[in-house]
């Protein structure tokens, strides 16, 4: 494997949660030469979005993706409705920054509901609803297929060929709009994942999140690793998407509660510059 | 749905860990007129093989299964050795038990390795070894697929199909000696989980583990539920198990370190046949 390009590198702010807003994120990554940025709507809402797409246009960063967008399973119509309505202005707020994507992650199940299946149609009729929107707003969906664990309370989109299938039912085969987010922290495990990200091929493949596995693994949601100091064999998975022809960035997203998130963003940022180069 | 035969409740020794050796075990399950037991290897090595047959067969209880077996994947052919005869001794204690199987976890990566596809080939390869001594020993052997968050350090075999494609590699679409141990806990999530329960059928499917996933999860080991206290849908599963045949019993297995295992047994035991009764 060679190298990954260094100018791929992006980060999340997730990777930042704890010590930077925007501005002081965008200033962050500046310095340490990252070229692509995926704010949260919470970063982007304390500042208001027309003045995070100026922040961020004036520093040069690309926006790989706005987090979050999804959620659609709900206990009843008016909750449904307000997650499509939700979504709706996350659109618009990517088309705003100029997102590559606006992520997707599904939801869980509804409260007090054991009805899985159930909830797996809600994401699909939710995203049938704003489909038309993201497309004349000029916004890729990207279906994040999130680690099974977190299945019951956060997105019950668990394999990237369940987000292929969803793709395939919503736009068909060549169908445009609408592609996949693969986290290598959601889908390293997974026996069908080279498979399935040929099968996404190169239009649908609209982002690729980085970070690690630890072992152990101590809380199930801010606990990730940084790149290398787990057990995901991440250049293996980069030439799987490489080969189906992503050429998009690799955007580091840690959840690390008890590390990286207590640490200095300068340290954080050039420790993802390192890894990246080394262990990705 | 028809609620199940009460007939058809089991223990798994794991849902009693910190209250129950062996002896108070079976006591505490005859008391409350379950009728299976499902052993872990540590509470029969304390009394001897044969001594834990002689309590269980005294006692009436069917052995539902022998826990467990497995963890083949080791970073040297000496220690992949060891895990094999360590395999072999399983499985004479489970013909000594009568056990219905001996219940196999893959097993994770081999330290320092992000080889997950080389673990998987150890896993079958660790079958293949065992799997004429199991079969002269009139022992099935049970793959039970893991849930993708123990990938990394317990199982590498995650999803029904993967065990499915083990048992077509190993003996072929007919062949027996080898089926598989189906967990809701590990499984639920997982969309192919209908179609590879038919898949699988009567003759693979070996034993069926019930519990239940909290939300919130608060420990990735630990922290399972009573039946009735999550969010899967056991009877939905019960109901799909059974069109394909299954008429084994249904074994309580709970990991509940902060919950159950602090509970006197009776009460536990009396639990499980109340929910199991009107929650599976």
């Amino acid at each position: 494997m060679n190298p990954p390009d260094p100018g791929s590198l992006a980060m999340n702010t997730a990777t930042l949660w704890e010590s930077c807003n925007l501005r002081r994120a965008v200033d962050v990554l500046r310095r340490h030469a990252v070229r692509g940025i995926a704010p949260w709507r919470d970063r982007v809402g304390e500042v208001g979005v027309k003045e995070a797409a100026r922040i961020i246009r004036d520093s040069g960063l690309v926006v790989t993706g706005l987090c979050r967008g999804g959620f659609f399973p709900a206990p009843d119509s008016k909750r449904r409705r307000a997650a499509i309505d939700d979504n709706l202005r996350a659109i618009d707020e990517a088309a705003t920054l100029e997102a590559k994507c606006l992520v997707i992650i599904g939801g869980g199940l509804p409260q007090e509901s054991r009805d899985l299946r159930g909830a797996r149609e809600m994401v699909r009729d939710g995203l049938g609803e704003i489909l038309d929107h993201a497309r004349s707003s000029g916004v890729s969906l990207a279906i994040e297929p999130m680690h099974p664990m977190y299945c019951a309370d956060r997105g019950c989109v668990n394999t990237l060929a369940q987000a292929n299938d969803l793709c395939d039912e919503l736009v068909g085969k060549g169908g445009t709009g609408i592609g996949v987010a693969v986290d290598v922290y959601h889908t390293w495990w997974d026996p069908q994942l080279a498979r399935e990200i040929e099968r996404a091929g190169e239009k649908r493949l609209l982002a690729f999140h980085i970070c690690d596995w630890l072992v152990p693994t101590t809380d199930l949601l801010f606990d990730r690793g940084m790149m290398g100091d787990g057990v995901i064999d991440i250049p293996l998975i980069r030439s799987w998407m490489e080969a189906a022809g992503y050429r998009g960035m690799h955007e580091v997203e840690i959840f690390s509660k008890n590390n990286w998130w207590k640490r200095d963003p300068d340290e954080v940022v050039a420790t993802c510059r390192l890894r990246h180069e080394t262990r990705c």
